[in-house]
């Protein structure tokens, strides 16, 4: 079922890292942005040289929608771009699009980001992209708008063989003015946990989880832990974790007692690692930064 | 300030409707599948005809991403056209796309959604898609994050003076699942109205109105009541109108005293109205409808 490329990836390189994909066009190093004078090639250069760096380390990416949507056509398809090389370099793919709507709408949502995957292009730079969008694994889904809002998401996910992540716990300063609100005897974001271990209850696989998971940060250790224990089948997308100050202690809270269930996000922490190491080649820097963050999680899982 | 064009429009028309535009393949009239082979073409030339035939008589249009989006990048490039078309149409354009995020990501979208308008391009067929997200009026959050997740996007609207919407209270049967909880001895889309009253506070224009709307749905007219005597300087959206179940009456509570500060959005209604009157041509039956639907929200408004 939904998560198993997932978890099996994991257990093979015991590295429950994704590296998300955010790219601001002044993360890219001054050597592409030179080489690309159009800054959508050059960020795709950027993000192609990350994932040939990670993919033999790391087993997922998170593109970040938003970063490509601010550059308007050139960035979608520099997203529809990214999205394609990663999957073509066997990565897990997890869209991070928050998208949330309802009836006929979710359904189109859904239509574009999780239906039944296409055969794999080759992986080059001039990737084909004519159908990127079905290599997305997993999506992020916000879970504000009920039930109508993200069934519409998990049918079609479970229908192609995909998942989705609902917001539970953000990993943002303001998460709690809502999520943290008392509702007959338990914050927010539990009710929804226990909205997402419902919607999911059908779809358990053979790695324990189901295809409905859950974002939570690594910024909210405590609540981690409370929903680690509260929801069992339930899959964990945990951000937060470097730039945004949660460490890999901070996340651990969010595994099974095997270091499953769960992935941790880093992109900050990922992509300007070259800037640390001015000595080294920027996918050198890259590796090495993909490589630390593994061994950081390992130790704290052990 | 931000929905002051908006509010404008409305009175000089006399008529607070939003034409909702989220086309599905097969609500295109035949005609128009036959005389263009590519769907997106096909939808676009739907969309100007609606565009068209509503220009002078509908004050607002809200194309919903998500029908876009789900026919990959060619329903992109619809989209862009759809909203510089409309744009240059004179239309207040309101993207329905429930965007939500946090920090540096939410910044994203915003920059992509809500950035200073360029100049409009000539109203024509093969239309100048360059700067069509800057013709963007107003954009759809979602407000579950908290103030970190719909502040950048409203600072960045109140500096190009635009506007958005937070969900509210949503049209669905599910909305109440999470929406209607108690907390602290009122409704969660209560205080998420409390939270949208404090966000637009110091952006109240001389309609009366801030630049941080709601979306509260047709078919909760209690729940809209209820909302526009708690939020007096909240700008509403009210989807449901029509296809969804809600009447003019169901929507007339959002209203204020003057018949301004809130909008009703059709879409099937529109966009299927040529199904009921084939002895019509499609423009002409979609101008009806428009007609009707303005007429029917005057009577109940009266």
């Amino acid at each position: 079922m939904s998560f198993l490329p997932l978890s099996e990836k994991i257990v093979a390189m015991r590295n429950p890292s994704v590296i998300g994909l955010d790219p601001m066009p002044d993360y890219v190093p001054a050597g592409l942005l030179a080489e690309y004078p159009d800054v959508c090639d050059a960020i795709f250069a950027f993000n192609r040289g990350i994932i040939d760096a990670a993919a033999d380390i790391a087993p997922a990416v998170k593109p970040q929608a938003a970063f490509y949507e601010r550059l308007g056509l050139p960035g979608y398809i520099c997203l529809l771009k990214t999205i394609a090389y990663a999957a073509s370099a066997g990565m897990f793919v997890i869209l991070d699009a928050k998208r949330g709507d309802i009836g006929s709408t979710a359904k189109a949502y859904a239509d574009a980001y999780l239906s039944p995957r296409q055969p794999l292009p080759e992986k080059k730079p001039d990737i084909d992209i004519s159908s990127a969008l079905s290599y997305v694994d997993s999506l992020t889904v916000n879970g504000y708008l009920g039930s109508d809002g993200v069934l519409p998401f998990l049918d079609a996910a479970k229908a192609s063989d995909k998942a989705v992540f609902v917001l539970a716990k953000t990993s943002n300063p303001s998460s709690g003015e809502l999520q943290d609100r008392d509702i007959m005897g338990r914050p927010l974001y539990r009710l929804m946990g226990e909205m997402i271990d419902g919607w999911g209850a059908d779809s358990i696989g053979s790695d324990g989880y189901s295809a409905c998971g859950a974002v939570i940060g690594a910024t909210y250790p405590r609540q981690l832990a409370d929903m680690r224990k509260a929801l069992p089948h339930t899959f964990f997308l945990i951000p937060g974790y470097g730039a945004q100050g949660g460490g890999a202690s901070d996340a651990a809270p969010g595994f099974d007692e095997k270091g499953g269930g769960a992935v941790v996000n880093s992109s900050r922490g990922i992509m300007l690692s070259y800037r640390k190491k001015p000595e080294l080649d920027w996918k050198d820097a890259v590796r090495e930064a993909v490589i630390a963050m593994r061994d950081d999680l390992r130790a704290a899982l052990a």
